[in-house]
């Protein structure tokens, strides 16, 4: 069986591929709206831990509709589980996609799909939406992470990673200066992935 | 890292051992109040799993506080999950339990802890609450089953599991008579695991 796992170069994401993988066969993709070299460094992130990516570039009214939503709301929740469930749905019309898994963690709350949500991508489209991480709480994630990765962690503005919130940033920096960013964004750590511990490769080729 | 996984010997807690198995040493633990040997059938298919398993007999004045709720309420859901919470902090305060694991599903409604148990025990205990079938719907642990167990389904009073509803039915039966029985607990399809796929096993010892 082959999982589609929604890829930012995080160790959420990272880790959700690393768990599936005795059990699929793992691609990892990135949403892109080649705003920035997201897909560029997502990619480079991919092949240090060994799987396959591909970026996709959903239609860039998504981009422009979230761009609108963030501008009126004056906050990205909305904006960024927007572009989020978009590129899902994106992903789920792919005849060759049926299982998309999803790095969200037990508590986390943007992006998460609503469970209603969930049901119509899957009746819809006749996909699996799979969380691999949906049951594990921040400490459990670190412990694994810990164990399988190599990461840093930064504030956000530091930090290039492939998620939706680096393009919405950068599409408000384009328009409305870099003032407007601090005043939408909140300031929080992110990770980026560096390499997949030795350890954890060799293991599985005993 | 060990992970102490709640098996009833139903495919949910079986494939959860095995989603793990690749991460953590897996141990397979039940609950038994030694009415029935439910301890000795779920230590038959851990075997036929190839896990090691322990039956593990919490204080019976769990099982007698379980009996008062249900006769009470007349359904089983506040029993069984009383029986669940209480059976995983028992396992909680063993200090060589780290992780601790239960096979609930997206859509499981019973036996379900709420968020604030699980961030109170992993708080009180200091362990790991994990459930990685949680971020799973129906379907897709379907596909999992059928790639890696055999399985039989039956109606509930016909598929003696290791699960906290056979000691509550067998208690009520004892005191109440079977009639009792019928009137409390819906007809639902259980499942009992017969098998491993062979080609499982070969695979991660590839």
């Amino acid at each position: 069986m082959q999982v589609s796992v929604l890829f930012s170069g995080g160790k959420d994401s990272s880790l959700s591929a690393i768990l599936l993988e005795p059990f699929f066969e793992v691609e990892l993709v990135t949403c892109g709206f080649s705003l920035l070299p997201v897909g560029e460094v997502a990619s480079q992130t991919a092949e240090r831990l060994g799987f396959p990516h591909r970026v996709i570039k959903p239609d860039t009214s998504i981009l422009e509709k979230a761009y609108d939503m963030i501008m009126q709301d004056g906050f990205p929740k909305n904006a960024i589980n927007y572009i989020h469930k978009s590129f899902i749905e994106h992903l789920a019309t792919d005849d060759n996609i049926n299982f998309i898994a999803d790095g969200v963690r037990r508590d986390d709350r943007v992006p998460v799909l609503e469970h209603s949500e969930i049901r119509s991508i899957e009746d819809r489209f006749g996909v699996h939406y799979v969380c691999p991480l949906k049951g594990f709480g921040r400490a459990a994630v670190n412990e694994l992470v810990k164990e399988h990765l190599i990461i840093e962690e930064g504030l956000s503005e530091n930090v290039l990673k492939a998620d939706y919130e680096t393009e919405l940033r950068e599409i408000i920096s384009q328009r409305n200066g870099s003032g407007k960013i601090k005043e939408i964004f909140p300031t929080h750590v992110q990770s980026h992935v560096i390499e997949r511990r030795k350890a954890d490769r060799t293991e599985q080729h005993d």
